[in-house]
């Protein structure tokens, strides 16, 4: 039984990081931000304890922050940086905390602290539920988000609803194998996440520059190949530096492949693109789309956009906030 | 509403090809072939009208053998090769067809002619949904299937439904882009169906045999190399020819890199691999088996069977069969 916005008028995102965790309001019925908790520390490396008192604390900070009551509340949704199994509310495999979190509860004694209803999902896979709920594809049903960043990941909603799979660790878009034996990074040798990495992009340009090729990226940071970012060469980029271009054209190219497998998998009616290599815009956005709609099938890329994301550093507190709405409020 | 097995006992499941149809009357109860039809002519290229009128032909001749009659028939599934848009009953591409079947009503005329109702489902999506009702995937609620052959098709099964994507056009397994730049064939440069299809298979062992090395397969084909066959590779390798084992072992490389992606993507519990190629056994399978489990994500992949399909030539029609029982009968 879905519970009405007159009972419970809002929903709680909660974004835990490895640094840092934050919360924030949102008032179901206009869908707005009303309440922005403060950046607390996650204390991700003192124990399970100690990062479920800071998740608290987060929550209760953005409830003070919106003026409201606790039992306006209709639940609380956590994305977590990690493997998680939502249905019993554990996380299977977190990296960046005390000892991986193999197999930790933490929504049961965040509730029982809160007092509220809480769901845990992956940071990313909320992301595209967010984009999906309040972003680039509001109401497109099928749609696929990929992050582009440190590491990438993504999230795949058919219908809807968020791929889960058997036991919650679908949508792991960044392990797509697209250069079977090529850059490995932390994934197989090729994945898309060793090929369009920040590290990838930075060691693509790293090599033309020792290769001896002309362009500005050498001097831009004196020669040394460790203060290239994927910012300093679209700058160059958009100063029509062609060794800088090249760039992301090699990397579109990789992530227009991924793209072209995942619409040829999933036909999705939309590929939201987000993270921190996304802001290089056109720059990328343009080789990903003219190699994925070369590669894809075309009666299924015909209808399927390649589109920026719209929530930028909110999506995992929003996604969080759409997992609740529609496990408990009724939204589809 | 579903309607029980007591009031319509029997399904009848149909397999369209581009030379012949054939149907099967399933009894629901104990899941048994009880009337299996013969091979009739889909007069492919004489257009829409006459194939359906063999369509309904082929499940009037398998009712006449199963010795039953139309009103004990909860319905017919038809699978088709091409793509397919299920909820209105039409084809949107058949490239085997007269005009290649761009845009067809193929259910709308054979439920008028039958008197029954009917639902199309693209050929290799119902045979994944044939081996999770009936064959090597029964009650694996996570389920992907890919089948090896003159092409490479395949079906996704996500908890007991078949994943369809905004138009009926998802799940083209071949089509995943692995080996970027690669072999083409008809699909995308580096796609798996370009890597492993029949044609590559044959294709990687005339370059070996022209490349001088040491093997039976020159003289088994008297230097033929359009004799060349999978089977042929195989009687090779099974008794102990280096070169057509590494046939096998470089073709399994890039399908088990095509599962690990598959596995990343959706936490399946089971992959199956079928088609004519599955027939050379453990020489494919084992590769297949080792770059999968060496190269997908192992807290996914631990939890994921590779095994051969269970159903054969009958996947086809079971799978119609299965969908039949989805719709109407109540199946999950």
């Amino acid at each position: 039984m879905a519970i009405s916005a007159a009972e419970k008028p809002y929903v709680i995102g909660v974004d835990l990081g490895g640094t840092n965790v934050r919360a924030a309001v949102i008032k179901r019925e206009t869908e707005e931000v009303v309440g922005r908790g403060d950046n607390l520390p996650s204390y991700a490396m003192d124990g399970v304890a100690q990062t479920c008192a800071q998740i608290v604390l987060a929550a209760e900070n953005a409830i003070e922050k919106a003026g409201i009551s606790r039992d306006q509340v209709l639940g609380v949704g956590v994305a977590v940086p990690g493997h998680v199994k939502a249905k019993e509310g554990m996380v299977l495999w977190a990296p960046n905390f005390k000892d991986q979190w193999k197999g930790v509860q933490i929504a049961a004694p965040v509730q029982e602290a809160l007092g509220l209803p809480v769901f845990l999902g992956n940071d990313a896979n909320l992301a595209a539920l967010g984009e999906y709920a309040f972003g680039a594809g509001r109401g497109v049903r099928h749609l696929i988000m990929i992050t582009l960043g440190t590491g990438i990941g993504g999230g795949i909603i058919i219908d809807g609803k968020l791929l889960e799979g058997a036991d919650g660790g679908a949508g792991e878009v960044g392990h797509v194998i697209v250069n079977a034996g090529g850059r490995g990074g932390n994934t197989s040798f090729g994945a898309i996440e060793g090929e369009a990495q920040i590290s990838a992009i930075v060691e693509r340009a790293a090599r033309k520059i020792q290769e001896g090729r002309k362009t500005v990226l050498g001097t831009l940071v004196d020669y040394d190949r460790f203060m290239l970012t994927p910012a300093i060469i679209a700058q160059a980029a958009e100063a029509g530096d062609e060794v800088a271009i090249e760039v992301f054209e090699e990397t579109g190219y990789y992530l227009g492949v991924t793209l072209a497998s995942l619409i040829n998998l999933f036909n999705p009616q939309m590929i939201v693109i987000g993270g921190g290599v996304a802001q290089a815009g056109e720059l990328i956005l343009d080789p990903i789309r003219r190699t994925t709609y070369a590669c894809a099938i075309r009666s299924l890329s015909r209808s399927c956009t390649i589109v920026p994301a719209g929530l930028g550093d909110n999506a995992g507190i929003l996604g969080g906030a759409a997992l609740v709405l529609q496990l408990l409020g009724g939204a589809e």
